[in-house]
């Protein structure tokens, strides 16, 4: 794989945060690999930082550095590589080197998101290419397999834990018990939440990566606003408890899945049973995993963030236009899809569903769910309960053979019957479930099937 | 990525078994998304079968089916895809095909590990490309990963699940407690193991697919002899069991690793932790985690065999040469890796050790091993055992800082008190393991070294 030696290639870079800061020290340390492999030496030309004076873990020519965007650009470079965040600058100065021809690199998955069409067609006149395998789950090549991989296959469906901040915080949730809160300040203090998480824990950030594999996989250009967005801020460390017992991991799962109605998107927390790819995978690692026609399940996991897993996947956008441009495909979103997240609900008929209650008023409410269960004509697979610290008691169900808004209906009963409203939880479960051992027997009366839920339990 | 029409490709086909069959079939299937994104139209012109009267489940042409492989290389054809396996006449027939210039598309491991190199020398000098994707784990495009896309990472190491047929036994004797040769018979019941298993269950097969990766990722030529192999054949289902009770998995793992004394190259069955991304890949599955020094760890994992998923690794490599042969690197694999499988042995001082012995026998091994344990300066982590249906005691321990060697003389003295030599069994263990609880308080003499040990359990 030694290349012949062809030259110097110039590159300008807009951001030298963490991840700017590993694209620099690792085309530094990895210059001769570079070299031998790709013919090219790497020369940086300018780079925009926030601070001149600010003090950096690795020596740098104060000469390179610049506070304004334009330096960048007037700067002599081939390849751009933003690595900033953030709508602007970043869409004007991308446009502004795409339009003069030059090739850009991105890590940006908001902007991708937001604004991928309209730059890839400025990069398509100008005959540039826009590369963004840093924008989804840090150094995963999920891109590179989506673009440059699976051109035979078509693909079926996505499911993806895209968001590292919150994987490693249900994963804490599940193995110490911890609230939410409390970990998320943990997560803080390790650098692996914002200060403001609202765009992982919400999950924003997940929607935007997301958007932008259903964009290539489909051909097409998501709006944002077709994705049914749930983050985790709602769910209880007894839920995770709750799932395990029950045989399964609750994760943030981005989804795309092709139904009768057409594209189906979403970023929920889910329940996946233990065998399912991405169940056990934890912390901040994230995983995509692709069904495709041919070749069927395939799974890439690895770390989704942090300096080096995301300077990573720069640098070979990078070597990969050094390797032969002209066999890069260009993406085409173009084809828009229609409709809009509330016309294209989860059509899953699969749930778990989860309320707090008094002590007391366990039995009355697990009346009413097997009622409510009976009248929609839909079952129940296991039940589960724990008790929480403050006195109250989590009750979970698996039920099966009813939709999403049946079982909002259920829960609106049980409110009155003294489930706490702020503290429900309702969630899809992945894969099949079947009527528990108890319930196929035909249960003849609400009182029995009660006894034979509890009985099962 | 819809592509201009550029003409017609013409593909010679050796064999229509289970993957031919993919291949002739997916052709077919997904011929207008092949050309919608490739922009060629791809004719089979002749196809090499064992049988012309074999009645097949698909239409076909039978005057493209020859018993010739002549008939093959006189037919008009750009592109030759082998599946036929074997090293003759595939040998034969790829050399002769690529010395004219077309390129070869092959899924043959055994011929790819043994005669690899010959095959891209007469390749590059022709000008034509030898392409294997589909002859590591099936669908899952870990070649692709280690030719186009680790180019400016260094890779430090690699390990896999690279055998479908034993990680399904495997599988199933964790799951079943049925023993290796009961599984056995089922696996070739379901067809994932064939009449003679050898080249599966011995690790050869393992071992043709780590000397591949190998290769592409040291750009290098390994000899098969300096792979350490062992098969599965004397596992006994116990061991799975007291496995999982210790918190691991059992697999057989294909692994190069760097170490001083350059490149460690095995297949052998392995503890893998529950958080090891190998530890939870089952079935038929296969998985490689790569490591690699800026990206860090990359598991890729998906269906190891069978018709589509081998059927889509072939036609994507034959879309990766209609969409930019060009761009295509050429793997070097010419730096002959110096050494033999006994000069590398593995250098992990983490093990695994289990013996089956009478329940009277139980506690004078054990303080053998405690005994031996102390005399090396090694240490115990944990130990468990299990009652099996003979009514013997399998017991399992691991333990710490020994190496292989003197573990294999602790066994000799075991053999003398009892333990049963033909049943021993002896696996490396992945990840860090420290001394258990009671072992760290200094023992200050071997019964109470065992007394600890014992009230440890």
């Amino acid at each position: 794989m030694t290349a012949e030696k062809k030259g110097t290639v110039r590159v300008g870079i807009l951001g030298l945060g963490t991840v700017g800061g590993g694209v620099f020290k690792t085309l530094h340390s990895n210059r001769e690999t570079i070299r031998k492999r790709t013919g090219y030496e790497v020369e940086v030309t300018s780079i925009l930082v926030r601070d001149l004076e600010k003090e950096r873990q690795f020596d740098i020519d104060a000469r390179l550095l610049t506070l304004y965007p334009e330096d960048v650009l007037n700067a002599e470079y081939d390849v751009l590589i933003e690595v900033m965040g953030g709508l602007e600058p970043a869409r004007t100065v991308i446009t502004e080197a795409l339009r003069t021809g030059r090739h850009v690199i991105t890590a940006n998955k908001e902007l991708m998101a937001k604004h991928g069409a309209e730059l890839l067609a400025v990069a398509e006149q100008s005959g540039a290419h826009l590369l963004f395998e840093a924008s989804v789950a840090g150094g995963i090549p999920v891109i590179r397999m989506l673009q440059g991989y699976l051109t035979a296959n078509r693909v079926k469906g996505i499911s993806g834990i895209l968001n590292g901040t919150c994987n490693y915080i249900l994963t804490e949730m599940g193995s110490t018990g911890r609230e939410y809160a409390d970990i998320l300040e943990d997560a803080k203090a390790l650098g692996y939440a914002e200060a403001d998480p609202t765009s992982d824990v919400e999950g924003f950030d997940a929607a935007y990566k997301l958007a932008i594999l259903t964009n290539l996989a489909y051909e097409a250009e998501v709006d944002l606003a077709q994705i049914e967005r749930v983050g985790i801020t709602s769910l209880q460390a007894a839920d995770l408890e709750l799932a395990e017992r029950l045989g399964y991991s609750i994760k943030l799962i981005g989804n795309a899945r092709e139904t009768d109605d057409g594209l189906q998107l979403s970023v929920r927390p889910r329940l996946l049973p233990k065998a399912h790819p991405l169940a056990n995978i934890n912390d901040v690692f994230n995983a995509v995993t692709i069904q495709a026609d041919v070749v069927g399940e395939l799974t890439f996991s690895g770390r989704g963030a942090g300096e080096f897993p995301t300077a990573s996947a720069v640098i070979e956008d990078l070597t990969a236009l050094l390797c032969g441009e002209s066999s890069i495909r260009r993406p085409s979103w173009k084809r828009r899809i229609s409709g809009d997240a509330g016309a294209k609900k989860a059509q899953g008929n699969a749930w778990y569903l989860s309320y707090c209650c008094r002590p007391d008023d366990v039995q009355e409410i697990e009346v009413k769910v097997v009622e409510s269960l009976l009248t929609q004509g839909a079952f129940l697979n296991a039940r589960g309960e724990v008790a929480q610290k403050n006195g109250l008691v989590r009750q979970g169900w698996l039920v099966g053979g009813v939709s999403e808004q049946e079982l909002q209906q259920t829960l609106q009963t049980l409110y009155k019957t003294g489930a706490n409203e702020r503290t429900a939880v309702l969630l899809p479960v992945e894969g099949e479930i079947v009527p528990g051992v108890e319930w196929k027997q035909q249960v003849p009366s609400i009182n029995e099937a009660l006894l034979s839920v509890r009985h099962a339990w």
